[in-house]
């Protein structure tokens, strides 16, 4: 039985504390921590759990009953307990993004690196839903040749509560996109760029949530990726991925409800939210970290690793400057260390 | 340019005349009849036509003018004017069903057979639907290998205001399916039991239109298929049909709409009507008729004979006795006469 | 943490015990039987179990440890066991179907009744499918009124390797529909007839599995429903349910799979079998168990109880006599106890 | 009956002068020029005319019994019959582009405002799609309110035999799309940006023909669209169009084709060719031609005018520049004429 810290209880984290309670059999959740301790003491009540709150991250993280570590709190504070755990060599999972930004996520990567080993898995759980999984492995056989174009959609029925402003829209949305056009199309990332389309006049938030946007992503050997955020497109959570090879074009489903034929239209219901549409996903992901610890194997391949959260943080940047300033900004990575290879 | 008679301008009548005259560039009507004179001067006035009214459908056929005849009559005033252009040797169009039953229809046959030639195309449009179309190419490639069995729907949304009983979902709504089973599966009908379902409490005609029905036919090969008949589902007008191969299935498309993402559904509409769910059938199903008179070609193949409207006859003959007293009835065919070979 | 004690250790009893062993937090495999022990003994190797091995069914029933039972040994020996935990009042699930007939199944309903309590949930794990979940809470909230009629499918690419003949048709496969039926459409089904269709060349059992096999079910109030089973379809698992209501159709999905287009094709992969196709249903239905034992309740709703595993050998036996003699079998039910209503 | 005077008996005009004598019964060929005699004789003889050949254009169009004019010539031959169909009056048809570039465009509408009167229409068919016909009415009722952004694809199997260049995935390819974005949005472009893809080494043209290509289009309203050119995509001919509104979306459908499920896939057929996908485009579109003459109706609204095909020209000049140079490129109309308004 793998012991789990958990740290950040909000609506989030205490969805995950259920995950690992229901449904992760091999582990169990023995200490928590929030800033708000109401949280922590949520997260333990919600789930009956046996188990401590601490008085911070620090003193979880170095408990010697504890063996693991989940961060879901506020993007801002994940830097210090990563680092923190990666000191004490104890396998972690984050909720993504992995820090705000690339120079943050690179202080992660050099000190996994001076370690010597990944002990870092961020939660880009998309990797793990079976449509994106599907369209992998059928692009990695090489049944469509090279890929050349790619077309994404992320598209929420209304913008998260949480959501300040415009950059929102890149850290917390847009940059799964990122993390999925690295892993799928393997090749860097060598420059962005962000435009802006007609605002919606049912977005509540006017100018300071700007949007819908669309990316456009290039590709160090040619190929090209739009990406279109709309979180106020009013409809439903909408999720979509085009990959276009050679020779075919692969697509990610629609997810399958029942087909209903009534006055006069055939229609079938639309995923309304993120946790509905991609719950297989984050059972997937918390799945394998606790298989690989079983297995005392490092993330990497389908996990993303703190080079992959790294990576996202930096195209995200090039894409705030380019959301900023405009024009075309290009994604300039640090050298891979050999660990990530 | 081909001289037409038309007999029976109601008002799918007219929508042939118009057809003729629009869509068919080397025809003409130049002649029409229908027992309310009203009628066929609308079909003339509606369409601009130069062309004179008749006093009886035997003078229309009559008139050395006259090349090619079309009949679009009720049901049972078919079979005199079949007769009599066999008699007078010309091609003639007729609407589905040919005549009202297996014994007018063997008369049709047997004066074909008198004269030794083909000159009967009966109105199965469904034969000349591209989406059946293509499913007859593909069954008879063999790329599925025999046929096994067979589902099909014909929904409707309400009753057509001139259906007056129970008997209308065998003969005018039903024979389209007997015809297309006989001519998908090449076999012969065997027999065949009618069933009902629970009744439509939004079924405007109550017990004296009772439906929805289950028609369940069985070949001389062992094939079998299934048949529904539901004649105010309310949602559209909806035909479906599924082969079954010894190593896949075939199904009928849906009509091709534009897909919409709305108020959390993805919707398609559905065909409401016949005339619009198969105007190509229509179209394509008169461009024969003109071109195998213009190529001096007898009907035949995909275009429905005089023995293809008496087998659907016969098949609808069965299909009312067990309607009316219940039970498996096998359907009993004359031998086919070697002209239809 | 309840103490499951597992009886019949073949493939699918050891699936089970991987998936409460992985996926059921609350509960651990304590004890295993199997005719067969080197399967018994399989099944704790693979999992990793601290299990003990019996000698008996009755002997692992009766330990004090163990909490609850699960049987997925060989239907014919599902009886005595059943009777012993109904004796005993622990909780138990066991594999569809219940029995091997109506008679057998009636003395389990009846031993349940002069217990005074439900413990037994089936196996018929269709239920829990999320796409025959939405459709019975479609249905049941009334948007489309009554049901009218349905049409269903229940197709395997090669016919299991234990199908010894054509009765596992209505035992293995069809049955599933027997209870989906009775569960969709509340009603007391009243007579059912079965149908050969055409055999197919590339079934390599030839005669000995006489098939595809079509199933015609009438109910209480009218509503008519077929069931096509087709156990060497070649082409994949495909399950599909309509179901006909007053004002409109819903259909069960074809599971989600990404789109691909090459050469010329549009297209998505099939399930290519059950446990791939019903995975989700499976972990359901045990989660179900579980939670239902936790919190002191007895099955019913959706899990299918002795009562409902009765109805399914009952509606078997009919269609088997049908099978063997031919033309349309009356389904004769008992009264139901009031201790399912 | 309108007397057809028709310039240019290439393959594309052939299949024109076909269309004409088959499907548009009030129109009939009468005269036909094409600088290869051969091609015009075979459009005779191919359709079996009774109809002259003309020593040029000019003679053509001034035949007294000539009453309306079809352009499907070369596109840098169009401007000047063009010019002389207008000066005398005589309705004309040209095939798209309208001219190969802006300024020569711009002469045409100058010419038409001179005369007073809209003489041209413009052979973008795509408006006469049933699928974006519906796509306009349903954007245009509002449903789902302002349009904020769209995606297209324009995919060939394998570039047209006559592409010389990477030019031709503009002015004969995208041209197309430059059309219906204009006239789906309503507003005006103001910008276009063009980026290459990945080369696909399946390209037998290579750098000579370099694509695929990405448009990115501005309107004035801020409305942003994209386009992907991929014209050696290798698995068949695939329009595509969504238009995103600020409550929904909706999207071009595929064609319908039957479905089959064999060998572990559920697929379609894809339309091979743009003459097989756009047949009911051409024929509507050349019906409409002929009701506007026969009803002396301008062309407008559905019908693209000349306007229309210098908006399209001066679209794909920016877009040329953009691909040759590099970089986003403004768009800037000429004042629209009041003819046009």
């Amino acid at each position: 039985m793998i012991n789990v810290g958990f740290i950040g209880c909000g609506a989030m984290g205490r969805d995950h504390v259920r995950r690992i309670t229901e449904r992760c059999s091999g582990a169990q959740v023995v200490g928590v921590y929030d800033t708000v301790t109401a949280n922590a003491q949520q997260a333990i009540d919600d789930n009956r759990l046996d188990a401590a709150i601490y008085d911070s991250a620090d003193a979880l993280i170095d408990d010697p009953n504890v063996d693991a570590i989940v961060i879901a709190s506020r993007n801002d504070v994940h830097l210090d307990p990563l680092l923190h755990t990666i000191a004490v060599g104890k396998p972690t999972f984050t909720e993504k993004p992995m820090t705000i930004n690339g120079a943050d996520s690179w202080k992660v990567v050099e000190a996994e690196v001076a370690r010597g080993r990944r002990t870092i898995q961020v939660g880009f759980n998309w990797r793990f839903d079976p449509g994106y999984d599907a369209m992998k492995r059928f692009t990695a056989s090489g049944e469509i040749g090279a890929l050349l174009m790619s077309g994404m959609r992320h598209y929420n029925a209304q913008a998260a509560t949480s959501y300040y402003g415009t950059d929102n829209v890149i850290n917390d949305t847009l940059i799964h996109n990122f993390d999925m056009l690295h892993y799928l199309f393997g090749g860097d990332v060598t420059a962005i760029e962000m435009k802006f389309a007609r605002m919606n006049s049912l977005n509540p938030n006017g100018e300071s949530l700007r949007e819908p946007q669309l990316a456009i992503v290039e590709f160090s050997d040619g190929a090209l990726a739009t990406a279109e955020a709309n979180v106020n497109c009013q409809y439903g959570y909408d999720i979509q991925c085009r990959l276009v090879g050679e020779s075919g074009i692969i697509s990610l489903p629609d997810v399958a409800t029942p087909e209903v034929r009534k006055a006069g239209q055939i229609s079938h219901a639309i995923s309304s939210a993120w946790f509905d549409r991609f719950i297989e996903a984050y059972d997937r992901e918390f799945d394998r970290f606790f298989a690989n610890i079983e297995a005392d194997r490092q993330p990497g391949g389908q996990e993303a690793t703190a080079w992959d959260g790294y990576v996202a943080n930096v195209i995200a940047d090039a894409a705030l400057e380019s959301l900023h300033h405009g024009g075309r900004i290009p994604v300039t990575l640090n050298e891979q260390p050999a660990l990530y290879r």
